[in-house]
């Protein structure tokens, strides 16, 4: 790595979202920054990719001079993907994604694009990190939030990444007690759908609920560790296999 | 459960793919089948859900007597939230995802849409697999894969599987040699865009690429096994925490 590294920046919000110009104002502080992220919101794209379309990516000239912003009518892993075998001309050191409006907290790690873009970014063999922020107002206030990122961020430039680990952090609102690594809570989304009747009185659903954490509190999982006002640092694997049950099966007779 | 478990089918290439069908055909030798798949081939979609527009489900009703089949204009998870929590009347006893047109190995997982699904219904407390032949023709030969599709569907009934995990299982293809338990080979796809030019001269990007595996051949990766001929199944675990880098990170100082 250079003295300052090269890091690339997305998010799934989109290029026009306030965490997006807050996490790359921290990076600038950090090393030179270039951004590709979605032209348009990309929530719950989890890591979607555009197999059948074609993809585009545009030099945005207008924002801020020495910084090199794209972007893209694709998902944030076809930001990822598209920086890494198009348009950078090296391999960036970094890759962070952020900061997402809302919290990428317990299962929400599944349909994050936020978070799959710092996955796609570990398995481009670079240390990533997917930055969320537990607020979902476009206008909230990133200042807690901006000073963790410096904090996680700098540790993790001083520490490195495990192959194939990235990290998935969230900030609470308001001012942090402090920095807690954790796991990924088990929990899930309720009752998630609002149903209605158009004009022609055929019936649509709108997408809603609320989270249910199948966890004791006790534990140190992230959405208890965020709800006690800390911000939550978890460790995300790429390999999915649950060897426990791994070897389980293997004594089984199909 | 019933002695005829209810079963929930659906996939990622649609409801028009030959391989719904096939499955559809397999599971209804073992229970009560209920088919809510996407109206539109949603390959690459992962786990993305549609947060902001309305889904629609209608009922087709000229395809087969007596059995209920839902297309939705979502994605697979899309289509596996909206059958738990808003057009089944009773929970469904297994949630079976494919076969899908092309294998699901390796890292493929975490783009699948048709391994998002089962990781979906999983979430909803119900054993769920997923299936995946290794060919992509629209008009593959199923007949392998339709009887290893009864086989590990059998063994799982009789078997269940442990909360938060799901199956994915993948056919080579002909006739295989039978069935290795195996874990998530680690890899990733290669040189991944090809760039061409429109008739006003501006560049777009075709997703396009090989497979790498980073793997020692010796091991039990399901890229491998495959290759190997046999049909891999590979527990797939929806929490995707790194314990070992967990208990790293603890140590280090923010």
């Amino acid at each position: 790595m250079a003295d300052r590294p090269y890091i690339l920046v997305t998010n799934d919000d989109g290029i026009y979202a306030k965490g997006l110009k807050e996490l790359i104002d921290v990076m600038q502080l950090f090393g030179e920054v270039v951004v590709i992220a979605p032209e348009m919101a990309q929530s719950g794209k989890s890591a979607a990719i555009t197999v059948d379309s074609p993809l585009r990516a545009k030099r945005v000239r207008d924002w801020q001079d020495g910084l090199e912003i794209y972007k893209c009518n694709g998902t944030p892993v076809d930001c990822v993907k598209l920086a890494f075998n198009q348009l950078l001309d090296r391999k960036p050191d970094m890759v962070v994604s952020g900061i997402n409006h809302g919290a990428n907290s317990s299962i929400s790690v599944v349909y994050s694009g936020t978070v799959s873009a710092a996955i796609e970014g570990s398995l481009h063999g670079v240390p990533s990190i997917a930055f969320s922020l537990s607020d979902y107002d476009l206008d909230a206030d990133f200042k807690y939030a901006k000073i963790y990122t410096a904090k996680v961020f700098q540790t993790v430039i001083e520490n490195g990444l495990p192959q194939f680990v990235c990290l998935n952090v969230n900030f609470p609102i308001g001012k942090p007690k402090g920095i807690k690594v954790a796991k990924q809570a088990q929990g899930k989304w309720m009752e998630e759908y609002e149903k209605r009747y158009d004009p022609h009185n055929h019936d649509y659903f709108w997408l809603t609920g609320y989270f249910q954490s199948y966890e004791d509190e006790s534990e140190d999982a992230d959405v208890f560790v965020l709800d006690n006002n800390f911000v939550s640092v978890v460790p995300v694997s790429l390999d999915m296999t649950c060897y426990q049950t791994l070897d389980l099966i293997k004594n089984w007779k199909f």
